[in-house]
């Protein structure tokens, strides 16, 4: 990757010390923001011991090296209820680690309308929205009826039964009679943020096209 | 069947004579509405020509014979967009032709959610609501939210591709995080006005429990 | 949520303090009951211990305080097998917590047809019937059929390889041949139990369309 | 295959010239029953032109060459309702092509209990008995447990929806709370038949081990 | 169920005490076989404890009281490979429980067709043959172009990927080329014994219809 | 839906004169684009007599009157083969309705790598890049690590058998192993074009706040 | 591609015209066969009457310019069914013309063992074979059990219900317990003859690295 | 199996003890190579306890007794990401185990496609690739389109979401727009391993068909 540019490594099936060499060389070849996801606390702290400068956010099972200053773009991220919360804390951490302004806007579940409605104008004012839903994932058509800006949508594995481990909102998505939705993989709160440092990347080269780029993949 | 209760005959595979042998026969048996589901116009005229007394409702592709007596027990029938609308059609006509007061609030899909808001008066008048959605079927939890009565989801055929013919709003109006909701199977405005009526049952029946009953199955 | 009306926490994923605060924080806010569903024994009695005046009820996971009291709208849960037993208990607490009037009937499934006629007098009775049944759910076709009241549906995971964890169960609810039978998600007896409260609902207001409602969203 | 024994060729896909080709080579090679399925009504009066002495039922598709003469074992042919006609005749003309004495119970679903209930009787008398069901398939449970004969259940592609064409039934017939039932492929009534047709020769061959066999692959 | 007639009871989700409560009452209640399914060692240790008189075989995980006197009806019970073992020991074990003559033969699986063909003898010799067999079920084809007696197919859960934990097997043995197979549910070793059982019951009534039935529901 | 913001017709299911009719309200009712989407060319010449003023693209099905100014935000829409034309057309179609800037880069799937690598500068000329494939969907993980733009990820039922009418390229681009990839439903080429407009709207927005917006929901 | 290697263009969606321009491009920038599959006979006309020089095979669909001459690599394409016939045809035709000698095996199906084992020497005459199977899939099985030389399982579409289009005969081939088989798309006999073809180009260049290759597409 | 031909034993479900007889057995009997996978290491460990002569191989839980010793034949093991290292590594490890000479190629995923492009000449050395991938198995098509030899793709169950545990990496391999791919089992680097060895007996047995075989069934 280019000088810049966020380097992320998955962390399940690997060990501490596979992580830990993982990142260092990541960290000496480049001088972007390291990132590395889905980390259960035990092997968070055997790595930070390994690779000093780094930071752990639990709730998003995320460490990072070198964040990114904050910059303009801004993104809300928005969940339907509280066990969508890993997902959408996931999404923040890594956009926020990524430069973007983040903002969380949580349960506002299009069962009970108008809560969602109270937060229209946070909404609004963000860039981009990421909304994080299980179950039938409702919450995604609503807001992209609420805003114009580009909404990315990740589905969560909450629920039972016909929920089917999250397909059921993935598919609801997918299918929204909201135009112009777009949609990542199930619990990845990672992608969804991957998608925003995409947006924001198109924004910041399009408002001046000659300047360095805010990180990427050129 | 008991009296008074009303009789459905299937349309599709039959032709109008066996059509016509059939309701003749409930016709003679009973004294309450027949009702036959799912005719083509040409079906219809062939089968009214044999067996007089009948109507056509061509939006609903109904054929009603001895329609219940319009009673106290209000039923508003809601469509996300205009696809649903034959869908909705059966459901309103079945529910109508059974005794039950029916409105139609048309075309309230989530992504415009403020048009749904604009009809929760007449939503929270009705005794049962009947949601007819296609695509991700998101109306059904939006609705679910803002009444306390009875809510009977549809899920359509509408959209295509992630739609999966009207799988994807079966499976999310089953998995909606609004509480109490209950289903019928895809396309069936036909179950969705029987359940109703099974519902206007309950409700005289539980006002009176020894009047005679206004229709059902005992 | 408006006052009177019940209040639902979904367990999984919670800690007891979390439990706890969410009851409590519910219990000051509003004057109806407060449940909280598919709660283990040990996590109930953290609860309890921290939230007092509440009672466990272990075969349907659930924690109740501040029961409505008990109504005149009947409902019937009728199950298919022991295996059931558990959604059925849900069903039947949830409900019972609600103020709605429950009767259970057990192991009727319609592979002993008459031991299930046996039992016509009691489902009649009901002003609703839950049916709770796993494997094939023949059972909720026959009770469609025996009833004139509304019937819902709760198919359960029980049942092996062609079940699909309840979703063969689910399906075939969804087709029935018995007209007008609604259906909830796979095990959620809570969903039942909320559905019925709807109905009588609707029927309380029905009889009486100025009185108070006894419990909803309004 | 040995003589005596029946053949039968799969009529779609071939045009009447090939059916009757393979028909009077299968004639000329052995000295059982011959039959062609799935044959529509032109076909059909075309290779009876071709190949004389044999005999079409339109409402089973079947053309039928040298039937064995009926024998002592006897079936039963149940169907749920209308619909489920065709696929019953299949089953009811092959199995009698090859000397199975057949009798049918028509429409005996299991929304009206009573009606199959009243079939007790016939049903009993069977040696074997074939339920035909589309839709959810309840009614193979319901016999099941009406009958301590072998029960092969056949699956249709009646309904919609979630009945997706004949494997809800499918699923349901296969998770039967009712111990011992068999099923063939969906809309097979031919596979049935066939199913039955061992079973009548493991029963004769049983009762005379060393009797010439009634028909099979010997 | 009539004197005489097998109980069978489902173990899985049933502590050893209410186990042992079931089977004593069927023992007080009937004259035949009692048997429990899906027994782990140390439940079966505790159930024997209370209910003396019974046989625990662990291959099947099956508990036995008052077993059938072994009759004159013969089934081959037929594995594709070692791993399809402990479902063809149930399927012996409860067939053995009822009363039937049983043969088991071994890891004949189409990949080595000549000690299929070995064995041709010992199939031909049965009066209904049991085919186990997970992976792609392809030795349900060949065993049922082998014989002419019933074959009864149980699809096992043997594999990975692709085979779906058995859905891959149960379609492949529902779609065989081979005509009048039947299928039990994957897995269902019992379910096979139960089938095999009825086929018995009928080949007996068959050969002396007056004479008492040897187990059944009638 | 506010001034200036296009508003799109989905023509499925409307005869010509209800697009019309739809069409010259929406057109009366606002100042910005009007689309009608899925015309079949007779359909079209129909709907232009009635509603003078607009345009028909026959490759794209599409319909526009009040085509929006082309602005500075470029657009390449990216085809893995030929069958993917239609649904590229539409995309194209109506991204340039709408003011994108709108390169078309043709078959360029990953069997045939160097070619797509010749297109490495075009790609990386756009704002925003639409993968339109079918079959495996492969090309849009190729894409997503050729540019550092959003990626918008539109599968195509183009294929047989396992690609199972889209599916499969939904779900592998769902999966992909490129990081920050968003998808939208199968062979929807108008929704990859919405997407990419609101991703213009926020860039525009994102460069200068206070201006007024490109067209949206606002 | 290269001198000398097989061009292949895809019919299905082409008309006539568009066949022959690409048919004639790819004769003058190539040396190598040129083929168009899935072409009905009305089309086939138009293409060579426009593009002289090439044949139609009607059983395969299949139009062929410049074959390569018949090599030394044998081919054996073996059919399970009569049904089976074209997508062999298609395997069998697209095979030779890219210069391999072919031989056909028919209707060889596993339900009649002894029919497959008499031509155990013919297959194990060829260097690689080709199992073209619908319904279960099974005779991949049996065919990998009987040669040790590649096998290349092509499922079809032949069968219904259960059989799920050929999804079933895939999912079995892919979990067939006879190691080492490889498997191509539903009906994709081309699919199956151009991997023929890659095994004999490995085989020729395994023989004399140094040589030319026979085709392909280095 | 023929002297010299390879056997393997599935270790899953096996005890240690099981293990060392088959293989004893299986040593004595022929002369060729003899393996056991999927064999977790204190397994493993005691297995080589009792049967001495064997090595294990820890990262493909292979065991291996007498390997053939490497030939001619050159086989490259491809691999996306580090994640698919296991199952690669049985691949190589069973197909070493047999006599091929093999080159592991890793971490060459479409997502950075010029480190794929790097490894051309490796490739293009092969004789035969087997390329392993999961998520959405995008690296097939790639090299299908570099090597003109047999592509052998395994799916992996690497991945989550939309991954449906390998099933989308296999849909996608056997939907590929690279002609003549052929596909085997989700994970299975064994069975890749033995279409590869199938291969390697191919090609020698072309090169000079009196030879003895290089080891197959024969
Ligand atoms: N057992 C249950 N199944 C499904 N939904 C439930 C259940 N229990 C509570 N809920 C719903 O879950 C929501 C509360 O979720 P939470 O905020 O996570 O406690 C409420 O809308 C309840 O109606
Ligand atoms: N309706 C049917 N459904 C399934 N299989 C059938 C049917 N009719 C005939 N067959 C079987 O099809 C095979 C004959 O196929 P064919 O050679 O194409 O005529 C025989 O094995 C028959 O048992
Ligand atoms: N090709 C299309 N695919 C999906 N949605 C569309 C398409 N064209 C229009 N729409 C949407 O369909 C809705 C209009 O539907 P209708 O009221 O039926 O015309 C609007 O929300 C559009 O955004
Ligand atoms: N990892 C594996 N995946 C699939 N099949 C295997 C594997 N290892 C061995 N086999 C096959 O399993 C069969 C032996 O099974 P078993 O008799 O249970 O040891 C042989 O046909 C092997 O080819
Ligand atoms: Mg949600
Ligand atoms: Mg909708
Ligand atoms: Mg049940
Ligand atoms: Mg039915
Ligand atoms: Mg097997
Ligand atoms: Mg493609
Ligand atoms: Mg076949
Ligand atoms: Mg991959």
């Amino acid at each position: 990757a280019r000088q810049g540019a966020p380097e992320v490594v998955y962390g399940p099936g690997k060990t501490a010390g596979e992580i830990a060499a993982v990142v260092s060389a990541l960290l000496a070849r480049n001088s972007g923001p390291v990132l590395a996801t889905r980390i259960e606390s035990a092997v968070a702290e055997a790595v930070l011991a390994a690779v000093p400068g780094g930071a752990y956010e639990p709730a998003a099972r995320l460490l990072v090296w070198r964040p990114a200053p904050t910059g303009s773009f801004a993104v809300a991220v928005v969940t339907a209820g509280t066990s969508d919360g890993p997902v959408a804390a996931e999404a923040a951490a890594v956009a926020g680690a990524l430069g973007l302004a983040v903002t969380v806007v949580r349960d506002v579940g299009v069962a009970g309308i108008h809560r969602l409605l109270a937060e229209t104008g946070r909404l609004r004012a963000a860039d981009a929205v990421i909304v994080v839903a299980g179950m039938e994932g409702a919450l995604a058509s609503a807001v992209g009826g609420l805003v114009a800006a580009p909404v990315i949508a990740v589905p969560t594995s909450v629920g039972y039964g016909a929920a089917l481990e999250g397909v059921t909102a993935l598919l609801a998505m997918l299918s929204s009679c909201a135009a112009g939705l777009t949609v990542v993989n199930i619990d990845s709160g990672f992608g969804a943020a991957m998608a925003a440092h995409r947006l924001a990347h198109a924004a910041a080269r399009h408002a001046s096209p000659s300047a360095p780029e805010p990180g990427g993949r050129r």
